[in-house]
């Protein structure tokens, strides 16, 4: 297929600034789109980023059919430019679309897409260590029609822009609350889909834990709450007495693929790592005992976001000294280092695509 | 606040058999629209329908912050036009919104704003029983922002559009089929909003159903698995044993306002009525020993829906004759009688709107 390029005629300003970006305020000058009807997608095209014109009654607006993925695109220190296991994403894009009855893609298609889109705005990828050019494929269901049942249009796209770090702290320790009012998602439910409800469904703790200090909601089961899942929209992983703990992939949480590259990263450096049902009397427990030693967060936005402190029910705890702990350092850095062409990639993560 | 109208200069052609019309499908000649920004309600306005402009990192199409309505105006037998309880729609829309953390509605400022669209379009408004104007009341969240937070613009739009019965089937008993892989909601979650996420979720389930010859989803709760929570889009309800039992509003369940309408009038006819946990085993013991009298789902597109047979595990069920029950034809009747304004209306649930 071949896509179909139409340059802007009013290039924006790129924001000179890196580390004033924020995180998904600011979009590039092209976008990517393609239309599926009558069974398969057709049209892919770049254009300029700009307004999308939609039917009220698009389906996507009521009854949420949407997905969608995150990625980035690093400006490496040998000047390449470099996606981060770009297929993982079209793989688990592929899946959330089967969970909510949407079409698959192809991934060479959105392979050839991503670069695309990625070299000509290439100039908006940030080149300071830490920031990058963040990258969102969405799928939404666009027939005009106000009956609940799959729709037979759907429009995917691609839109970029430049980011910093996603949390205001940046790699700094925060204070998670465990949520004991609301829940993310169920088994058999749509959790371990991307999926747009699963975030609307999660506002509400997460105001919750705002408004008591806190940063993140850690999530509990919805059944027994009692095993913690994921950690405001990331997974989240446990070390207790060495032994990494994290929640295993059992249809409620989020199949993250920095979960996948860090458990690869753990295994490989022989630090034990259990995918198990881990339940916050567990945590609290090793807390007393003084053998809880490191909670971080991961996820593609803040990479590692490492947790100094979590509130459930009237307990507080602190986690380890409270700062930085040496393994989510070390994991940081060796992620970084690989996203940003510095260090070995021995998993062959990242894709050049300047070249 | 004051309406501005723009009325279309090209009026579409209104369909003439109204049997044919189906669901969801026509839209009428005009919308109403408002934004939020700055904390408040601005700019109310009617215009032509058509395609709304929007940013593609728009926060409905990734986060799922979209709410909406359903109602119908009714074309009466005494050429009066009616809505029904719509005061119920919009104080629900405002429960749905504190819950997806969107702004609330002023209802005085809602019915205004029904009452222009509605009138405006009224010759859109089929006069053949059974059918009607179904009107979309929506909202969605329209920051260009791709962090998870509650936006802080929304859209909140009203399209309305003639339809004939929701189901093909019309008031014809359905089958219906016990979920036993999938859930539509859990207590903690959003199963007591009407968000779009709710039906994404609902879609694989439905597909199944389908597949194998069923009309609808039997929804069990996701904790233990045993207790109905809805079929389909509707609430459900079983008359065992001269009782009329209905799952509790335990969160996990939609509030429907037919649901509330039928409670209603079962009481005032003095038939018991329960609302319940009810687990599907208790159904099957009372299909056993013949006391599983009927079984209907409740909802404003089909209004009463009578089911003719379950289907759980590899069991199947016929309820009652097989054929529509004496008491869902009743409350049919009824509720069909007080829509078009042929019965008397003891509660006031009908507003006329066109004096």
């Amino acid at each position: 297929m071949v896509i179909k390029i139409t340059r802007t005629e009013k290039p924006k300003e790129i924001p000179k600034d890196d580390l004033a970006l924020g995180f998904g305020k600011v979009f590039s000058d092209h976008m990517f789109l393609m239309d599926y009807e009558s069974l398969s997608w057709s049209n892919p095209r770049i254009i300029p980023y700009g307004p999308i014109s939609m039917d009220p009654a698009s389906m996507c607006l009521h009854y949420g059919q949407e997905i969608f993925e995150g990625l980035k695109a690093y400006h490496g220190k040998d000047d390449g430019i470099y996606l981060f296991r770009p297929r993982k994403n079209i793989e688990r894009m592929n899946r959330s679309a089967k969970r909510l009855m949407m079409p698959e893609l192809d991934p060479d298609m959105v392979i050839d897409a991503l670069k695309e889109l990625v070299l000509l705005d290439k100039d908006w990828i940030p080149t300071t260590e830490g920031c990058s050019l963040y990258i969102r494929p969405t799928m939404i269901a666009m027939d005009p029609f106000l009956g609940v049942r799959p729709s037979n249009t759907y429009l995917f796209f691609i839109i970029t822009g430049p980011v910093a770090a996603y949390y205001a702290e940046g790699f700094n320790p925060v204070s998670i609350y465990t949520a004991d009012k609301y829940v993310r998602a169920v088994r058999g439910g749509v959790g371990d889909a991307k999926t747009a409800g699963n975030y609307a469904a999660s506002l509400a703790a997460q105001m919750d834990a705002k408004k008591q200090g806190y940063s993140q909601v850690l999530w509990l089961d919805a059944i027994e709450r009692r095993y913690v899942e994921e950690v405001g929209t990331m997974n989240i992983m446990f070390k207790i007495a060495g032994e990494v703990i994290t929640a295993p992939l059992k249809g409620s949480i989020l199949p993250g693929i920095t979960r996948d590259s860090v458990i690869t990263l753990l295994k490989s450096w022989n630090v034990p790592v259990s995918e198990r049902p881990l339940s916050i009397d567990e945590i609290m427990e090793a807390s007393d005992k003084g053998t809880l030693e490191e909670v971080f967060g991961t996820g593609t936005a803040a990479i590692i976001s490492p947790v100094k402190e979590i509130a459930y029910k009237d307990k507080k705890i602190q986690v380890g000294d409270g700062k930085t702990g040496p393994l989510a350092q070390k994991i940081y850095d060796t992620l970084l280092a690989i996203q940003y062409g510095k260090g070995e990639d021995p998993y062959g993560w990242c894709m050049r695509i300047d070249k």
